[in-house]
Order: structure tokens, then sequence, then C-alpha cells
């Protein structure tokens, strides 16, 4: 059954930048383009100049490309239904918090790997790029395979690449790529507005 | 002594949107200037729409009005030098990470409470709104006063508002304000690039 792609924009309360309300995270990417390594580079300046806390910049990747031993290695520790799709993407960043430096515990490594893996996604779409980050992973799998060691830990997979065509996807590819987009009120994420 | 503002825009390896290499992490806001609320409302709207994992949104914002009770009990929570300056602000944003949902653990709570924080600095200053955020804060003091319970962490301070004039501002202020921006090489944060 042949699906047509449907706009992914969000519908907003408020008006937000074009890149914000236009980034979505697809799961059909395109399995044969390879990444675009200038948005790729730039994505990762992008997080380069995110802002962390007291600068201590407590993140780092893993990239691997479709076709490298690393980027099978990802696919390999995926969980559930990320196994079937995000193969495709023509790379899979890993965002590696820094959990622990000097033995002391770095308070807003998981807060600010999530501040540079935004940043990324934002630039992404900028350039082309889709994103699709994955928490449904085997850390344990990724840690061992990379050697990152105690004080680092990785929190999320990013599925990164053009997208796919919808019209070949699976049905049930197709169902997820349409379903409505949906956020809670910006009212309920207010727990006081004084 | 008057120092002139310098330019604060980001000289990055690879080139990334003109809103990610100009925001930047101010100490100086307009004492006096109010909120603009349509910006505020934009860059709460970027926060609503960032990805968070399955979607869960586990995230909330404090939001507090210089002049208002609660703006001056965050001021109060304040750690050391974010004391000084961080009342000048308009706003004043608690971003609270929702680290358990129904006596669960919420892995990517403060994930993606980063990623929400990022999505707001990022509109906020496509509005010309200035933000800082700071972790150096009475975790325990902003929760008992918000009442925020065991579910809800506070995990960062954002100052939110209009920048303000550096050449009324103290001297560390200045210095501090015009301090060279910094971040390791990127290639320093590729574990793996495969």
């Amino acid at each position: 059954m042949s699906t047509p792609a449907l706009d992914r924009t969000a519908v907003t309360e408020a008006p937000i930048l074009d890149v914000l309300a236009e980034r979505w995270s697809t799961r059909i990417f395109d399995a044969q383009a390879t990444i675009d390594e200038a948005a790729l580079s730039s994505a990762l300046e992008a997080a380069r100049w995110a802002p962390t806390a007291a600068n201590t910049q407590p993140w780092r990747v893993i990239v691997a490309r479709r076709g490298s031993e690393q980027h099978a290695t990802i696919v390999a520790s995926l969980a559930g239904f990320n196994a079937a799709w995000a193969g495709d993407a023509a790379a899979l960043v890993v965002f590696v918090a820094e959990t622990t430096r000097d033995d002391q515990p770095m308070p807003w490594a998981l807060y600010d790997t999530g501040q540079a893996a935004a940043h990324f996604t934002v630039q992404a779409h900028a350039d082309g790029l889709s994103t699709h980050q994955m928490g449904g992973f085997d850390r344990d799998a990724i840690s061992a395979a990379f050697g990152l060691g105690d004080a680092f830990t990785p929190i999320s997979v990013m599925a990164v690449g053009e997208l796919g065509d919808i019209r070949t996807a699976s049905e049930e590819l197709q169902q997820r790529e349409n379903a409505p987009r949906t956020r809670r009120p910006i009212a309920e994420s207010l727990i006081v507005n004084a």
C-alpha cells in the first residue's frame, strides 16, 4: 500500500523558527544515500558550541557510517523496533555523557549531553539531514565494544541521514511515520508562571 | 572603566546557523527591561517541541518574572557569583526534570530536559533575548519552595532577558563578558569516527 508523506511541521501555540517546527524524528531513512559529510561536520560543530555547565563540555560522540564495522556494532545493540529501521541511516551517532571526571560526579553531564544532541539535530535539519534519537539500545554492549570505561556512559543513539521514500516502506513504518505529532499543551509544563 | 562589548559570535570549524553561532551566555542583563512576553512564549513553545524519549516529555519549567516573589525566591537560591548578576534578568526559568513517573525511573529525564532547554535558548536568541543557564543553585531550596516532591528535580536556572550595557557593569562582569569563547576542537569529542 502506498501512503503519501504528510507535512510533519509542528502546529504551534506560538511562532517558532521554521527549523525547530520542521525538525521531527523520522524512521524512514534512505538506505542507499551516504552521509552528507559537510552537513555532518556542521551538525557536530553545532553540538560543539552548545552551552555546558561551567563550559565543562561533558559529552562525546561515536560516529559510525553505514558499511563500517562500528555501524554494524551499533545496529546490533538496538532494542526492539529500532533495529528494524535505524540500520538504514547513513550514520549512527552515539551521544556519550562524561558522568565522572577525576573521580568526581558531573551532575550536569546528561543534561548537557542532551543540549549538545539538540544542537546537532537543529543544525542537521537545517542542512537537510533527518535525525531520530533512540534510548532503546544495550548500553553495556556499546560501552564494552567501544571501551568507554566507567567515566563515560552512552545515553542515546541518533540515526542521521536522508529521508527515505515512505511509499516503499513497510506498512508499520508508514503508519508510525504519519501518526499525528503531539505534545501536551505548554500550560501543562508550567509548574509556576509568575 | 568602560569596556566595549566584543563580537561574541563563535569562531567555528564548520559553518553553523547564525542563531547557533551567535547564541552565548551573557552575565549582563538589563535590570529595567521587562520580559518580552511574545518571545518568552515562543521560547517555551520551542522547548515544547523538543524531542524526548518515546515522547515522554519528562521536563517542566518554573517561570518567574522580576518583581515576583518567586523570582526573589530563585535569586535567593543562587550560589556564588550567580547571585551577583542573575537577579537583573527579567525572568528566571527553572528547568525541572521528571526523574520518576509512576515510581519508575525516567532514564532520559535529564538528557531530555537539556534538549528542551537548548531549544528554549535557540528560540530566545532568535527573538533577541539573551540566556544564561546556571547549575549553581540550592536544589533543595527550590524543590521545597515550589513543592516539587520526589518525582521532580530542578536541574538548571536560566536567566532570560535583554542584554544589558557592559559599559556600566562591574569590572569583574566586564572581564568575564569579554573573555574568549572557547571549546575543545571537535576532533577531541570524537571517541570514534568510522
